[in-house]
């Protein structure tokens, strides 16, 4: 395969002169006199104060301060970003809460070190031992490139014929995630980086559909597809995005009327208008549940997506191979270079989320990209990892390889090895369908615990076509759904070792039926992912007969293997 | 060891002629016209019919009736048995709910089948697959033979630490559990059959004890040890039991205090005397959550009651080893054999539950106990389950092992070692500190879910120092608490076919501190049940070399196995 070379040369000219030190002091120390704010930190002394000048006189002890916007979305348009602005801290995940004398700010694992060096010692910093809770976030672009086998009017029919079944009668149903109202319509936009949503909110009668958004990015000919100029059961009635509340507002006005939403990611705003005794409520909403499970079409697509995402992803290791005993490497022209092999793949409309690419400490950070000040050069005396993926108009990818161009140490093979093997033990692993992720989640993490070794993440995150890369309800967290055949989720464990290295080995996979010997309806992984992993630091003497008979036999090792 | 012999002529003089064939029909059959409905099934038209007119005047439009008491304990007196009343379903877990129109019972599947052999055609049983939920439910005896290292008024300064400490000013504690003021104060009693457990509300505050018991029964001796005759921080006032809503109301109505109330097992007539915002919960008292962690004494004497437990259990299975093929065994004798030689060891005060002896399909019922009308011969054609405890002064023990004595079926071996895989993948397993059972219980599970095979009951449940047998809040269900080292747990994996057999394999463990080469602050398990599992039924061709290590090296094996 052709080796993207003229972006070698581009990236050697912008970034010659970017790499830092390993050992300069990168972290706030708020412990000493004066307390030692790193170059790297944002001074929030001034934003603070007029925060706490506002909310004095509207009585107000404590300001919460979300990641999201009010969709609660994961991935947000910068101008929603009030976390990083109140706090100076730039990662996808955190939550901070100011008082009039005290500033905290709650963030994982993944986090921890990153926002030591980005927030000044205004800020407590609670470093939260559980798991981040991530939500889904989706118009103004023809359906004509969604592959599924239902159209929007097919979906409508079926959503609310799940309405009709209900027990507690809702008359109505209230689509808040960006994704719900994407997904209805077979409709994506542009709003946020990365995710292919738009702004919306839909409401859902038996009779009506109102779909929230900015009307005037709506074109004609989406106008017609979306019959927009009736009011009937299957026409779209499309409203301004700012009018939700005053709509909704008048809309339970109405006697009888039942909204049913979704807990788990509907903002506070909307909930407060309806009144308690016309609200529905279920974790997640009867789109997403249905969403979850993709069709024979979706199913298709997504795999295929992902044979032509394993070529970049190949395409990038194999000239890393080459490229990194030159010396001539950095952690950005590695990001930049995968970025432009999916680019050149057909269908894809650029990365689903910034690339991770971290070499050595760096990579210690679990969720780190690099930028500028803080790029390393790739060497043959670093562990590597790349963590990317790629939006395609038939699907979203998600995959993560660790590798090491020299002399691993005993402990880094030991570690990848454990992690591999909590891949291939949840992989391989056959359950009841209707099992839930987080009943089976421990199978990723026992290798490494008998050595006594853990991650501090979620194992896994569900992905769909075209959508956010991290596709809620599905995974392995105790919020989401039980797996049933048709889901697709990423299985990725890993290992870091502060101010060293890090490790994560992420497939995508699909749940599939599985042939037993006594009973039916139980299910298993088939991995989609084609990238190899990094055989030089797989110690086989630890991995049991099985494994070493599943690993052998992956499509991975046999079709694609590059250090063979 | 010596067999109890008299016993054997005993159960054989008693219970002669009360082996029922296998094939009579013997549960319920609604669609039939008119309705089979079993001699065992109790006519419930008049009680239903009674409790409606009750329900009408009262505009009462659903009645539900719990298994529970007020105290929502697992294990009740026979006078708070409104759940077999009403229903004619007399097992340990159900909940009914009774209309105008309709009459409904929700059971697990332990007793699926008793429900329909018990209830008659007004009912509806709806077949919940979740698992029920447990409830812990102790004096009016000297406290001389409780081991602990804790007096109780250390304990008592042990919990007013952790309600100062709380953060929402919690300034009283009230315990409703019966064996929160059971343990609390070193006490046991007589009122709930195989619980030593007393009807008892304790509510405590920083410088008051109210114990609410039946203050007849306390003896001046018992007086004498609680300080009854002060008003002191370490003085307990004893109130009447029926007086704890009226005193608690009073309470309540004073200005400052906030009443912290454990959310899993308190029943709804105690929180509604405390308004809103005097109320504080958790799902668990600390009573609860400092119970669930022994300390050294009682882990010893814990250990110990499982030594002695063992001789008794052993004692009956090499009796029946030679008694069966005689032809003169029952599923009855056998109970009382064990429950005789469990009688004769050191401060057993009596079995911790009703002896469950199953013989073929009987076993497939999970939870079944002998009576007259279904009791089996034992004989060299069937599986054989049996699942006993005691209660000995020092500890709770609960053990169940599966037998054959003649030929096990190919699919009878596979199933009992996918079983007993279950129970060894648990018991080795090593995790961090604080991991949930429920994240580690498809390791029970995982050997059957291979070849399609499951049980439908949680896989363990905490086991105490003389409290009763399924002692929460530990354990491996959803609601269980995080695993700390000192707890003990039942591991109980199992398998039933229906109308054929019933396996499992249930032992006691303590979870004590892993070494690991990289980590601090790793558990693993510890059994302190000495049984021997029934080689017969064990294809070692199934088990992975670690498993054969492991269950050969196993005390059971090495200092008992009694086939050998």
């Amino acid at each position: 395969m052709p080796i993207c070379g003229w972006l070698l040369a581009l990236s050697l000219a912008a970034l010659t002169g970017n790499i830092v030190a390993a050992n300069e002091r990168t972290e706030r120390n708020c412990s000493l006199t004066p307390p030692y704010i790193p170059s790297t930190a944002v001074n929030t002394t001034l934003r603070l104060q007029e925060l706490r000048e506002k909310m004095l006189p509207l009585n107000i002890s404590a300001y919460i301060i979300p990641g999201t916007d009010a969709h609660l979305s994961e991935y947000i348009a910068p101008r929603d970003n009030r976390l990083a602005f109140m706090t100076g801290f730039t990662g996808s995940a955190g939550t901070a809460v100011v008082t009039q004398t005290k500033a905290a700010m709650w963030t994982d694992s993944r986090y921890w070190v990153q926002a030591e060096r980005q927030m000044d010692c205004n800020w407590i910093h609670d470093k939260m031992q559980s798991q981040s809770v991530l939500c889904q976030a989706g118009i103004n672009k023809s359906n004509a490139y969604i592959s599924t086998e239902r159209s929007w009017q097919m979906k409508v029919e079926h959503i609310r014929n799940q309405m009709a079944d209900n027990p507690y009668d809702s008359t109505a149903l209230l689509l808040s995630a960006l994704d719900e109202s994407a997904w209805l319509f077979n409709m994506r936009g542009n709003d946020i980086p990365y995710n292919p949503f738009f702004y919306s909110y839909t409401l859902l009668t038996m009779d009506e559909i109102w779909l929230f958004l900015h009307t005037e990015r709506v074109t004609d000919e989406l106008k017609v597809y979306l019959n927009a100029s009736c009011n009937g059961p299957l026409c779209v009635q499309l409203k301004s995005y700012d009018t939700i509340l005053g709509e909704l507002k008048k809309f339970v006005a109405k006697p009888g009327c039942k909204v049913w939403i979704g807990t788990e990611y509907t903002n506070y705003a909307v909930v407060e208008v309806i009144t308690q005794e016309k609200l529905f409520t279920s974790s997640y909403s009867p789109v997403l549940l249905t969403k979850a499970v993709k069709d024979e079409t979706e199913q298709r697509v997504l795999r295929d997506a992902h044979v032509r995402d394993a070529v970049a992803v190949v395409q990038l290791l194999m000239w890393l191979e080459n490229a990194v005993p030159k010396g001539t490497e950095t952690e950005l022209t590695a990001a930049h270079y995968v970025d432009k092999c999916r680019s050149k793949q057909m269908d894809n409309s650029g990365p689903s989320f910034e690339t991770i690419s971290a070499s050595g400490p760096n990579a210690a950070l679990a969720h780190y990209s690099p930028t500028n000040e803080t790029c390393r050069r790739l060497t043959v005396d670093e562990m590597y990892l790349v963590d990317s993926g790629g939006q395609y108009l038939d699907g979203t990818t998600d995959i993560t390889r660790t590798v090491h161009w020299g002399i691993p140490t005993a402990m880094q093979k030991e570690a990848f090895t454990r992690v591999l093997m909590g891949n291939i033990e949840i992989s391989r692993t056959i359950f009841p369908s209707d099992t839930r992720g987080i009943n089976i989640e421990m199978l990723g993490r026992r290798a490494l615990w008998e050595v006594g070794l853990n991650y501090g993440h979620g194992t896994g995150h569900g992905v769909g076509n075209y959508f956010g890369v991290h596709e809620w309800p599905v995974g392995f967290q105790s919020n989401n759904i039980p797996f049933r055949a048709g889901m697709f989720t990423s299985i990725e464990p890993g290992y870091y070792k502060e101010d060293d290295f890090g490790i994560r080995i992420e497939d995508v996979a699909v749940t599939v039926p599985a042939q037993t010997k006594y009973g039916n309806n139980y299910l298993t992984f088939d991995t989609v992912s084609l990238v190899p992993y990094d055989k030089k630091l797989i110690d086989t003497s630890l991995l049991s007969s099985e494994q070493v008979r599943l690993t052998a036999a992956s499509t991975s090792f046999i079709n694609f293997f590059f250090y063979c």
